[in-house]
């Protein structure tokens, strides 16, 4: 079964907005194991939309629309479809009084064109949307194929809004798409590593996953991460469980503690994790970041019982007033230096009353003329990690420009915090 | 003119990846005053792609491909072009020549797969790609028009990483287009305003744009910030200017202070801009937001002159610790409340020695079942702002989710902060 996605609405023909909803629709149309074949967008322009709706329903089994249901005369959708499925376009009383409710609760009265969004599909059901105005609508018709014979189309609108979008796709579509497709039961896993070349994660990987013809293998690489995912279908839920999980115990005996997550976790949820389990306190002193990683571990809901906070050193005062870093040290180091790095996590640690302090100094670009860190090269990160007895410190050069080297050290600092807790 | 950008990779029919090149192929037609009309993705399926480019043809005057380019099998974009119009693919010397260069220099043998990325269309002209292995192809031919005459139709081929597209795009495509497009001026404003509801900025601002029919104007609304884009096209350089510095004065005059940028930047920019003419220097103290404000200043090159950095205070132990707020305050106020938000501001400034303090405390979310601030609810924060000798300290109920609370939060002090300093 074959899919093509219709994403309607001009404002994605700009250079300022992208269609979004169909990588959920994707998702939701795999899981059901059909494939999406084509993605199309397209502007509210009537002839332009029913053209491609046609080529669509020639290409694909089943056509999935987004958009273009509001009240507007730009809202087209419905029309379009009607037309190149030459069907009559009814109005629905029902929906039409739940339309005039709503004007009425707003004391205003319904403005004419409302009442296109009560028109129906000869033939269609209407979808209720309980977040929006535009109910979907879902066709299970027949059209001629290449050979005259009738080949079964469905046809889905759905409203734009991915927040009306989504749950209606959920509630509404997947359910009446399972019970016409054969049932179908999937497994996935998804295990995530930090820092290492794709090639490499390649190259130690595919001989594991090459002898599971039978598992899905997809290797994602971005943002200083390596996803591997892995779907499995089977005839029972649980042999396709068994399958994933198989391959997935393989790849993490084969990448050992490069994995840091094996369901999915984010790392900074694996750190947060890993503190609470050791009832560990950690503080943060950044300096190139300037509040990145303070901001990602931050973002763990109900973070703040073992990640504490800590200092933003963004100028070198601030290393001297909030974490007691020597200034003749700056001066005579300079503040991207394995001394200072030292110093500021051993300083916020104490200042903190923490377990651990972790600090991150560095060169984020462009790179210093003048001062003790003229010269040092961009992309030169410095990481300390103190725990009252120990402080360690590592050195990295981070390629690429300013904004990946601050998310990079983001990386390096987790990982190497997240390796001194194994 | 009208043109279709077809993106193609079975990577982007997945949930996991999007097609991004269009939005730049897109901004940069528009500029040459190409419409895009269609957009398409496909797989690396040689029946879809041939059938989606012969669809192209017949509904483009300018079809543009990104991907497909590479030495696999699977990349396939040449051999469907040709197949869809008729064309034959021949091998050119020179670019295989190069190719072979390559491994010569790595010490490798040429798998013969490589070749294929020689190989070019009867007509095309090759477009050498610094960046990459696969060079680009323009074809500017005729096919014949629905009514059999001819019609000029202009094929490009772009490899699909970004980084060797765009530069491609705008060096070797935009100036032939634009030899073959009538000569065209335009001028682009960007006004950006915060905080304020689109529906209003769109009350206020359209009986001034609707008088400037010559004038695109676009609004654009997103994490806490409305966009008004302005575009010109005339004669000259010179009216097109003309004419969006006029509106933009218009547009200006009426939304006053509310407007943060007058020519496109960020908030941020803005404010690090502001405390520099004032040569005043800033510190943060962050709860909810756990970094963001700080990672945001950070992120404008050469911040660190008036943005100093400060304290994650995430924890309330660290609200005692890092900005001397007294504990008893805290105890009795609960974190989230006026008198904290000041004690933060204050300490901040004080410890940093610096100019000014900002603070930002409040419910990110989920609420506090225990505690001082129990029951408070979600999206209530308080933003306080020191400078020595008066304290100002504003309450906010911000709606939506956690990562929207935190957000806006950092608007809302960087815009409390810039009206301020006004």
């Amino acid at each position: 079964m074959l899919a093509e996605i219709i994403a309607v609405g001009s404002e994605m023909l700009t250079p300022h907005r992208q269609d979004t909803n169909s990588l959920y629709l994707t998702a939701g149309l795999n899981d059901l194991g059909v494939s999406v074949a084509f993605k199309t967008i397209v502007g509210d322009n009537r002839h332009h939309l029913t053209g491609a709706i046609i080529i669509a329903l020639h290409r694909a089994d089943i056509v999935v629309l987004s958009g273009g249901l509001g009240p507007t005369e730009d809202d087209l959708t419905r029309e379009c479809v009607a037309e190149a499925l030459s069907l009559e376009l009814h109005t629905d009383p029902t929906t039409l009084l739940e339309i005039q409710k709503r004007f009425v609760a707003r004391r205003m009265a319904m403005p004419p064109n409302n009442a296109r969004q009560a028109m129906v599909l000869e033939g269609a059901e209407l979808l209720q949307n309980p977040n929006g105005s535009a109910p979907g609508q879902w066709l299970d018709t027949v059209i001629p194929g290449p050979d005259g014979k009738p080949v079964r189309k469905v046809v889905i609108l759905l409203p734009g809004p991915p927040k009306e979008l989504k749950p209606l796709f959920d509630t509404a579509c997947k359910p009446r798409l399972a019970a016409s497709l054969p049932p179908r039961f999937l497994a996935k896993r998804l295990l995530r590593m930090a820092l290492i070349p794709e090639s490499q994660v390649d190259a130690r990987t595919a001989p594991i996953y090459q002898l599971f013809p039978d598992v899905e293998t997809t290797i994602l690489a971005g943002s200083g991460e390596i996803q591997l995912h892995f779907l499995c279908v089977k005839p029972t839920a649980e042999e396709a469980e068994a399958r994933v999980n198989e391959v997935a115990e393989l790849v993490e005996r084969e990448m050992g503690d490069d994995i840091f997550s094996s369901h999915g976790e984010s790392l900074e949820e694996i750190v947060v994790l890993m503190l609470g389990l050791r009832d560990l306190k950690l503080a943060v002193a950044e300096s190139c970041t300037g509040g990145l990683l303070s901001e990602r571990l931050s973002s763990v809901v109900n973070a703040s019982r073992n990640f504490h906070g800590g200092a933003v050193v963004y100028a070198s005062e601030q290393k001297v007033n909030l974490c007691g870093v020597p200034a003749e040290l700056i001066e005579e180091k300079g503040a991207v230096s394995v001394e200072v790095a030292r110093a500021l996590a051993e300083g916020i640690r104490e200042r903190c009353c923490c377990s651990l302090g972790l600090s991150i100094t560095g060169i984020a670009g462009p790179a210093l003329t003048e001062g003790p860190d003229a010269g040092k090269p961009v992309g030169l990160v410095y990481i300390g990690l103190a725990d009252g007895e120990d402080t360690q410190v590592k050195q990295f050069q981070i390629p690429g420009d300013r904004e990946r080297v601050r998310l990079w050290a983001t990386m390096h600092a987790m990982e190497m915090l997240r390796h001194t807790l194994l």
